[in-house]
């Protein structure tokens, strides 16, 4: 797959299980700088704290399990760079205040949190008189992180493509592939498998306004893996569907209410609408950790606004006068009703949800 | 108005009825150059052949009912140059010549060749005895042209003012407003009735992409008039729409069939299936030169496939990697049980369509 963060270990060995070409350089985060795509593909090799937030920052990096597995892995490669016989205490010491400064790169990436907690937590239960090094231990720890998350795409991906035919046509939204994860990604997960499998299908890739992640990085990470892919705007999902050109939409998700209400980027909804309308099946990929018992439904969602210059410019043009508000909703909730079902890592999920999602994460 | 084709008199009397600043230079075809906004409001002051095919071809004048004006007018403005002593048969050869380089200049514009076809005819039509110049009579019909555009849209926005209601919000799509025509537009016309008469409302642009139109020209006329607008991407729309922000669709259409269906810029469709599935009307502005009683229904109209750069970059970016190919039809047709209503010169038309257009276009 992409490599979007990967690591290599100092004797050369790939740590990475499915990665095909690791060639970075010892003991550093590695990741694709994705603000250059699709022009140019670039790997950045960083263990200097400031350039691993900057890169965060400036979403070098971004999706929310990929920002997780790369805050884990710049978490190790800043420690690895503390002299070897730093005391145990002093270690831990400067390895807290390094994760604290990681986790303000993007204070609402939950996955950002949750990964840097697991690394500090991890560090805190080794017994003093271990033999293994504290920043090996560190690594080993960032390493499952991304591992885990490879797992998971994949189980993710071999559920979905039970769904995927030969000669079908599949729209997606966004980038929620292995740009956004550690490895397959999850609404593009059962499209590399079935690709893998031999399938031939075809994509349409929305471009997905403002942010443009489906024409810059979906149709970019599908095209390099000999997927056939058409890239479309948004306002033609439509049109694509009355040809008869869609058998299904597939798309990830941010957010998961128990009664399967799904928030995820703006113009899900819309398309949902759309499928139904067309009869055509509409299925949300996403693994455990994106559904959020806490909330009843999704009304409870907060609908993130973003900034006005997103819509207003693009490239060196100005496409929207000063004069003119702007209304930039980052998310919008899909009511579980026009969701046929959910690709999970433990099995695809269908109504009724209330019931059945509980029993999913009841088993995890 | 915007004057966006227009015309001033060699005694300073503006010619068009409803203009306010009609400062151009006498004797010449004068449009503003829709390429430089929503950035910058220039006008251009037109009178040679070359300049006005170039300012047609590349966009600095747009929307079928303006190109037929500024054709119009346009030939005038070169025809005016002709030495005054040039004997009639010499003005009909040149006037002849001019007029069919005029209308290369887009090929499938209609109203451009019906303007000059009008024109050309009206000249042929002079009794050699005639005390009027040539050049005189072919100005005046060149404005008769202007005024019957004028008078349409104002018409259209009368009837379609009484949709308009205080406090409601209405979304559009594309330009079909006073940059598309000689005044008021056909989608926007009503609005601009409404406003005159003091309603407030809220206009919900979509961007429409590739080209922008929404957001570049829409957002800028309305904002420009003192209509509160608020410019969305295009999947947003659905998202106004469930927020209960939204009570009217409101679009134009470059071709309606017999029976109700209609085609428009792309887009037009998903946001007539959304606007149903959220029972909000939407109805179609247009006058009765856009009704084709040729065709029976909308699948004889052809959906006119354009440039993959149009999707491919933005300004001075890349969006779509070279490698992913690109789908980009320009129009979509919107089945007539999805229109509420046909806002026109002679009223607005409602189901049975088959019927009523029919006995609309008999009145004209």
């Amino acid at each position: 797959m992409l490599d979007t963060v990967s690591w290599e270990l100092p004797d050369g060995t790939s740590v990475r299980e499915y990665s095909d070409n690791l060639v970075g350089q010892s003991g550093k985060l590695r990741i694709i700088d994705q603000t250059r795509l699709p022009s140019t593909l670039t790997y950045l090799e960083l263990d200097e704290l400031d350039a691993i937030i900057d890169a965060i920052k400036r979403l070098a990096v971004r999706g929310a399990p990929a920002i997780g597995c790369a805050a884990a892995l710049g978490l190790a490669a800043v420690c690895r760079r503390f002299p070897a016989d730093t005391p145990n205490d002093a270690f831990i010491s400067q390895m807290r205040t390094t994760a604290d400064r990681l986790a303000t790169a993007r204070p609402t990436a939950v996955n950002l949190t949750w990964a840097l907690n697991r690394c500090v937590k991890t560090i805190l239960k080794v017994s003093p008189s271990s033999t293994k090094t504290l920043r090996d231990i560190l690594l080993e720890e960032a390493l499952n992180i991304l591992a885990e998350d490879i797992q998971l795409c994949r189980t993710i991906g071999q559920h979905g493509a039970e769904l995927i035919t030969p000669g079908m046509g599949i729209l997606t939204h966004c980038n929620a592939g292995a740009l956004a994860t550690g490895d397959y990604g999850t609404a593009l997960a059962p499209l590399y498998v079935a690709h893998e499998h031999g399938v031939k299908f075809t994509v349409f890739s929305d471009e997905t306004r403002p942010l443009l992640q489906g024409a810059r990085l979906t149709a970019w990470e599908l095209a390099r893996a000999g997927i056939e892919v058409l890239s479309i705007c948004d306002n033609m999902a439509a049109q694509v569907m009355k040809e008869g050109r869609v058998q299904l939409v597939l798309v990830g998700a941010d957010r998961i209410a128990a009664n399967g209400d799904a928030a995820n980027k703006i113009g899900t909804y819309g398309l949902a609408v759309l499928a139904s309308f067309h009869r055509i099946p509409c299925y949300i990929a996403a693994p455990y950790s994106t559904f959020d018992f806490s909330l009843d439904n999704g009304s409870a969602i907060p609908i993130e606004q973003r900034d006005a210059n997103e819509i207003r410019r693009c490239g060196n043009i100005q496409t929207v006068p000063d004069q003119a508000a702007v209304y930039n909703p980052a998310f919008d909730v899909t009511p579980a009703d026009l969701i046929s079902g959910f690709i999970t890592n433990k099995g695809i999920i269908r109504q009724p949800y209330q019931q059945n999602l509980k029993s999913m994460v009841n088993h995890v």
